[in-house]
């Protein structure tokens, strides 16, 4: 299964440190790439490339100022999209079909979501009908559709490897 | 079973964004309280406070700026301590056993974590042993730890309640 994320209406100073923990949840928690939109922001997307590069694994990163053209953009490739909100249908409910899509684009916006998307959306997706945050939104949809599975995701050709500790930290560095 | 969230360090002008997240997130999926520690910041307290207000439920929002004694002063009272860090035992290897806790303090860092927090911890849990984002860490393990119920939490008292949507949103406003 192909999962993109979409970060809608990005802003650069006030969102960039929760921008980033979109980006790298997406990635740690078995997404393929990242699109990102809203004010462009080219250091956000230098960050998340080291830490692909550092931490393995394939993950794209792209920038598209202009959603719309995401979304359809997407569906033309084939990706159902799921636009994640408080106010659509419960996760519980919908999960089912996601899990069976092949190509699948999880939309997450900042602030405010326009209108727009709500109707360009397959699905309406509410991960507890509670204001709270499109990071804990992403990370259990990702985990709602893969089952759990991508705790144990491999990442190939990283550099960097955590080896899990009861206590401490053990990291692997590949030789250069 | 009775959990509490400390976040630990937080920064008032970097980590704003991201603590308020943490704290929603906290209370949209399950927790019952959170404790701050790091630099105060009434801010986000009140923030946090007009949310549970609004949207219903009980959720306690505390500031204790010393982070052993917010921890020591848990474990006095039969919390059993889950350090969430990428270092740690994987999620999966040890989500049994805290699910079995009947008190549960759930501690996330922000960038560095001292390592008094590790050894004071009762458990180092690894939600991917990869770098990404403490919100997301923090939302799939009270996941994990609730089965899923916390999505069909109800928050009694609720002045703004959501009526999920496919498309568009639907908000019950309680008369005063």
């Amino acid at each position: 299964m192909a999962i993109l994320v979409l970060r809608l209406g990005h802003r650069k100073e006030r969102d960039k440190r929760v921008t980033t923990h979109v980006c790298l949840a997406a990635r740690a928690l078995g997404a393929d790439g990242v699109i990102l939109s809203g004010e462009r922001d080219d250091k956000i997307i230098a960050t998340v490339k080291k830490v692909a590069e550092n931490w393995g694994g394939k993950f794209s990163v792209k920038y598209e100022g202009n959603r719309k053209r995401a979304i359809t953009a997407a569906k033309k490739k084939g990706f159902a999209v799921a636009h994640l909100t408080m106010y659509g249908e419960r996760l519980q409910d919908v999960a089912a079909r996601l899990r069976k899509k092949r190509k699948l684009l999880v939309v997450v916006g900042a602030e405010k979501v326009p209108s727009d998307v709500y109707s360009l959306a397959d699905f309406n997706v509410a991960v507890g009908s509670q204001p709270h945050s499109e990071v804990a939104a992403l990370a259990i949809t990702l985990h709602e559709i893969f089952g759990g599975r991508e705790l144990s995701k491999r990442f190939p050709g990283a550099r960097l490897r955590i080896v899990p500790q009861q206590n401490g930290k053990k990291v692997l560095r590949r030789g250069k």
